[in-house]
């Protein structure tokens, strides 16, 4: 399998945690892909009409997106179900909280896209939008905090540990751990783990 | 159950067209929901911190998202697995055709959001590789037309049928159609459908 890869996407980093965490590392060859929002990947957009990634592409040539779907894709590889409930209320609940995981992935990535911009392309009433959903997602990843340290590995530890890994990289600044102690001792028994070690060039 | 609902979001509308088709529309009660890129949806926040729509709330109040967890959590009520395939190849397909279409909507509301900010704010390269992913788009789902015609419904033609009634709605100027006649056909017929006339209101 080859896999269209950045060191500094928290999408791509949230898919190696979790092929680590399966035990399907090794099968990945990571292809490194730079993406930008102000030029297209001539290449990856014949693959991926949005151009985005993580993009993985199957041995017989087909090709797998978004991340979500490329994560459970490989927990059905590895045997199944490790990583994303089969059923249930546990599924609604492991899907909702991974969304919120990776809603808030897409809200960091287009603040830093806007602060990037030159100062007068700048809106700071986005960006004060930005910080405010920061602030209720990050109360509500704390009062998540028991339950991730009381509970297996799946899909919410890894999109909430790749989220905060990523804060670290692009937000230092604003020192989310402030305020989130419990969130910030489960992260840092997280951050630990092999699959978080070996993926440290993947977004930080 | 209760969705935090607006009437030109795309995203809103692929749930609806979903809840449509599989007969559970008149379980859903619609909450009327403007959410903006520059002002916080303070009471959506309480439930979903990301502040998105749609967001479902079950009748013992648990909160549902993101649209395609919503999706498949109505697919299971109707009885499972006629909008998403159970597993396997057929799985990873529909999957990767929703993200595709699901990307193209994230897209067109970036777009949108920002042809809509102050001129000076804007980025005209951002605009041109929105336009180079939407052409690669267009042709990719033209493509895809002849096994949308010979396939029942699921999510994959709701979420392109969603997306195509949105550019009719924010992008008429664009004129999608030309160059793209098979899939223009196939959109013709798709919008007949009950499920996309009942929810015209719901993005064009």
């Amino acid at each position: 399998m080859k896999l269209y890869w950045s060191p500094r996407s928290p999408f791509v980093r949230k898919v190696m945690v979790a092929a680590h965490e399966l035990g399907l590392a090794d099968r990945i060859e990571t292809i490194p892909t730079v993406v930008q929002m102000s030029k297209p990947h001539v290449e990856l957009l014949q693959t991926n009409p949005v151009g985005k990634i993580p993009t993985l592409v199957l041995d017989d040539g087909t090709a797998l997106f978004d991340s979500l779907t490329i994560c459970e894709y490989l927990d059905s590889l590895a045997g199944g179900h490790r990583l994303f409930p089969r059923e249930g209320a546990a599924r609604w609940h492991v899907l909702t909280v991974h969304a919120l995981g990776n809603g808030f992935m897409d809200l960091l990535v287009l603040w830093r896209n806007e602060r990037d911009q030159p100062v007068a392309q700048q809106s700071p009433a986005w960006i004060e939008n930005f910080r405010a959903k920061t602030a209720t997602t990050l109360d509500r990843f704390e009062a998540m905090a028991p339950d991730l340290v009381a509970t297996l590995v799946d899909i919410r530890h890894i999109v909430i540990g790749s989220a905060l890994s990523y804060m670290d990289f692009r937000f230092a600044e604003l020192g989310w751990r402030k305020g989130h102690t419990s969130l910030a001792a489960w992260h840092a028994d997280f951050a630990q783990r092999p699959s978080m070690q070996a993926t440290i060039g993947a977004a930080a």
